[in-house]
């Protein structure tokens, strides 16, 4: 790469970066210090803690590495806002990042604008070898970034459905979920023998790749998300008291959780909205249920049961993946939910980690999980593709999650 | 009462409440509104639910009944604040405090002032009637967020000794237990038929009559607190490693719990704060261990395991009491620690609990419970008297609570 | 003491020892080495370890130190057996208890036969000197086997209780609570200044002593104990519903285990023996609800919360005791049910334990329990006395255990 | 179907039937009735339980629904004995199962008389179109009751293992796993367009198929189990304390469990067995390690974890399969040890559960579990096939459950 090529490419990554710190306090702005500090589960954390933890993440793997003689702003937060990497030496206990008032908020924005300060330095100044081994590590740390960013969002709206009062994140937020209305379509897909996985085009992340082939037979998928007035139709069915449409582990949750409805759903008569029909909380705060938005705030389990009460099923990730690229007509795909498929969160074959401390950063992970598709209202413009695969467990609900439908294409069966 | 004689005693009133609920506001001013948010544990509760709380019970107890046309401050407040009236109503469940973000601090300032000022008009404008009935709530309401004026302390030491931190809520905190040099004295009492518990003078809690009559051996008790020195030469003897010294609940604890020290104590080496000594964990930050401060932070099943192994026992109420009132030269009285007894917390022979939604002040809790006697650095001044009876689990440790040591007179024993 | 005077004693003592052993046996005669197996929950034990663990204490405490050159049946059994005498040594955890197939039960039985062989040695052979120490001791270890005799019934009905067939014990069980028919009357009691606990004559645990002076206010107390009639209007009138009348601890528990009646009460249509009236499950098996029955299974919570809806309260341990030794006229004092009292279990002034190992055997325990004075229908005969003390947490309810009421004087009131 | 051919055929499946029944009695034989009431965990049941739930089986699905006039031996089993068939009505809770004592054991082998009484009428006396409905159930009943016979074992082992006396269920069985001395050897299968999944020719569980096509690259899977000489090294060089060898959760149990080796490995000098070595608890009681034999009590994390410490891999269940199927030299494949897979416990393609009652028999299961292939040691002859789905949560460690090692082919390399 030439010199200038080189300035180019840094002077872009320096605005890059730049906007995308900003887009992260952006979003915290509605939320008071006391909102960012607060952490309603172990597996939620604080907003706070996300503004910390995205900047410890380019202290650890970039300047502490890379950038010799940078001072930390404070030695025991690299203790404070490890997450989960054993690589990196102890760290501060997940369930109890709610505990940390101290350091506030204020000092967590100080830390944010020291980590900046030297990564500015770090972009324009570092040589060239330097540059070349931390371009893919820079842009690991502002990819995570915006992961954080739609966990912020997650993670508060959490906080607050556990407060009676239902506060909003921000009532006039922008942040909707697409909508689709009218009957749901069936798009045939003719399955074969397919490349799937990151093609190795722009960033993705290790889990992704590698590209391989994979055989599917021919499926219809469904051309737009389930919404709430279909997901209400299975409520107003007996859905949750129906043990016959649920894997025995979801009907187990279904018991001794006392789910009845998907996350945030409040019934008619609830004693914190009142009104005579379903409620939803959501970032703008309560709102009457919207019959053609998606239905968020679904386990895995419950995309299952309502799958099979529809006489359908959730589609495959491969299915998934074929269909976001090879078909015309799909709507709602990374601007509405995070999509449950029926595939487990594993390695594809041939997988490996990224070498380094990234090695933690998602293979540790592939067991006890499965794969969501697409991207939700939350994820930041520009972070989602085809191949992208999240994860969660089969009973986690926090998230902007909804389902997909699928079905086999019976033999001799026609569209 | 005369008229003039009401106008005093209502102008007393209301300079007490005034100075009395600004000394809450003074003792939280060191703390930022995330600090005041936090809740480390159940049986703790953030600094801002104990403000808003204090003037719940005003609102719930004075303002509603006796003031009307009273206007809430906001109604959803009334469940938010309820600790745990039944007779009051539903209420947000204990663990779940630290959730509250909102209202924020400032709201809870807000709601202060609005309960003060509606307080102030009930103190100088109800009538006679209103006002004897009034009385006695007001002299609870005030005696009740002395309480909480302490529970602000212990519990925010509690939250930040959570935090890795380990951040001082004031590194110039006046409030310091009385220390006591020198070897400890006993001081005999002849024991006899006395009579004890409140005799009626002044204010005081339901739970410290009817005073009644006691027979007491003759007994010694020791002229000052077991001090940290002393409990020091307890560990070195193995005291956290030797069943015979513990009740069978208490070495159950130590071993789940893996109590090695007493609470906020670090071991010499503790990454924390890793002097060669012991050190201390207080409202002022770290401090290194001073031998003659006295030993707090103490469960009862601590407190008599080092009693027994000193070849002593810990004092029944009554004997405290006794010794309290009637001998001369016990130091550390009020002014150091709570001092677990041997007796358990229940109800006096005869006991009465108060009318109306005050009978669940104190009698509900009068099992599963152990009195403490005295006072601590943190009790408000003026608030403790020698009838009081503190009371708290046999495993609490986060109080202020440490011990002092009483023993039979064997037969023909001269002091 | 002669020769022949302790002859006489040894052969007595052997013959004691005889009939009471057998007794064991007998009381399990009617459960299938199944049965014997069972453990149903921590705090109770199998039939088959209460027979192995009896044995042990007399070989641990008795034949170990004071029967040279005896031969443990099995070496492992010490640890197996050994029940919580941490001077004694490492054992098994009581939680696991129930997973001992093995040893089988023709191999306890062949345990005890060994001890009881060896018992008979050094009853009959041992040196004056032994005999003198060993006396208390073989005392000791009767008493308790005679504990663990009504252990062994309380444990297996509770085990029972948790089948879904609800076997009977014993169909035609001679085990059957003293009834009291007709309405409760109240005996007066003078009160004033009396010397209770025991007195020294004849055998007594630890904590039945020292006897002492306690001042004691003039109260009533029930001449029988609150039937099943009486707790069922209690039940009628939302005892279990009304906060009011509840202990706090004792309502979490009310709301956590779900209670709605006592131990054992099958409600009207329980599919496990759907009659259309309380039954009551017993040794006998499921019997209709007698009225006149002693309620039994009763936690000291719910005999409280029974005693305040009265209009009453329960007496203290040394109320009952000046009841039971100084007024005639008291049903069911030793053969219907233990009295929950409102005394902590604490050492009485003075209180000293045994010295050795029997030091674990009472006094450890004294905080965080409630004591219960009398006796029950499953109590050996001869094993109680007015100032035996029993005891358990306040929600333990697998007991034979009940309530006697007690009241205040009014002054200037007359009976 | 001819008449004879009918007869010929009824006649066969009654002698099967005889045969495989008393096996399972055989297995039990050398239990006691106590060993066989124990249940030492949820996931674990009693011997007497696996009895008679297969008689249950028999009975909810032949008798009752194709048996007219059929008289249950005990309508109340019913309920006691239905595992997990929610179509079925309750049942009791699995947790409980070792707290029926009752029936006895006698009583269990008197309801396994009856229900074979019953199935013999059944299948000799049906009318032809029962016949051919109660047949393909038949077959089920009695691969189910294989199932069974096998965790019987696996259960009993573990209750066993829960006994410190670690008594052997059979000292002389010759129930062992085959033993493969030597290095490990390589075999290498070259992958491609597949089909697998079971043929349609004889039995199969519905989650065998359907046979679809698999695409798979070639790979390298290990001639031999992992053995017990080999993990010892793992386990030498730090397995159990170094994270980088572990899948998160699996790091997680490592810690919470405390594990150290596989389960019913005893280290050298564990105070129940106190050699010099290693030593293996097992069906014939404590034996020194073998370091030929396969290792066996090893959780998905285990094995995982050793794969990626030994530098390859877990196969995938249809790389297992292509290779049980297509290559020679693979020893250990159904006599030692179930072997983990990487592949989630989903659903085929198509995958349609059966109809009936039986729906529930495999279908609810898949998600959240691990696939293991091969058969172990305790798998009735003729059990298993290379299709045979067996899976387990991926802590489960108290199956005789090993590994066969496998790796990627690295472009251009040779065997």
């Amino acid at each position: 790469m030439s010199a200038s090529d080189s300035q180019a490419q840094r002077a872009a990554m320096a605005a890059r970066y730049q906007a995308l710190r900003a887009h992260t306090l952006a979003l915290a702005a509605p939320l008071s210090a006391e909102d960012q500090a607060l952490q309603s589960m172990p597996d939620a954390s604080p907003a706070k803690w996300h503004q910390a933890h995205t900047s410890w993440f380019f202290e650890a793997l970039l300047l502490r590495p890379h950038r010799p003689g940078y001072r930390a702003f404070d030695e025991r937060f690299f203790y404070l806002f490890n997450s989960y990497y054993e690589a990196l030496g102890p760290r501060h206990p997940r369930p109890q990042r709610g505990l940390l008032s101290r350091p506030s908020l204020d000092a967590v924005r100080a830390y944010r604008a020291h980590v900046d300060a030297a990564m500015w330095e770090l972009i324009e100044q570092c040589d060239a070898d330097t540059w070349a081994r931390a371009l893919p590590v820079l842009e690991l740390g502002l990819q995570h970034e915006q992961q954080h960013q739609e966990l912020l969002l997650t993670d508060i709206l959490h906080a607050f459905s556990c407060n009676p009062l239902l506060p909003a994140y921000d009532a006039d937020t922008s942040l909707r979920a697409a909508r689709a209305s009218g009957p749901l379509r069936w798009l045939r897909h003719a399955g074969g023998r397919l490349e799937l996985g990151h093609d190795g085009q722009g960033f993705a992340f290790d889990n992704e790749g590698p590209r391989h082939e994979v055989l599917l037979a021919p499926f219809e998928i469904a051309h737009r998300l389930v919404s709430c007035g279909d997901y209400a139709e299975f409520i107003a069915d007996g859905g949750y008291r129906r043990p016959e449409f649920w894997l025995s582990d979801g009907w187990a949750q279904v018991q001794a959780q006392g789910w009845q409805a998907p996350a945030y759903w409040l019934e008619p008569g609830d004693p914190r909205a009142p009104a005579r029909d379903w409620q939803v909380f959501g970032l703008a705060g309560v709102r009457p249920l919207d019959p053609d938005a998606p239905v968020l705030g679904l386990s895995f389990f419950e995309a299952a049961a309502y799958a099979d009460w529809a006489g359908a099923r959730l589609p495959s990730e491969f299915e998934w993946e074929a269909a976001a690229t090879g078909l015309a007509g799909l709507a709602q795909l990374y601007d509405a939910a995070w999509q449950w498929t029926r595939s487990a969160y594993h390695p594809y074959p041939g997988f490996r980690p990224l070498a380094g401390p990234a090695a933690e950063y998602n293979g540790k992970f592939m067991v006890g999980q499965l794969v969501l598709r697409g991207a939700s209202l939350a994820t930041p413009p520009g972070h989602a593709r085809p191949s992208y695969r999240n994860f969660f467990p089969p009973a986690a609900r926090w998230q902007f999650s909804g389902l997909r439908l699928a079905r086999d294409i019976e033999e001799g069966s026609k569209t």
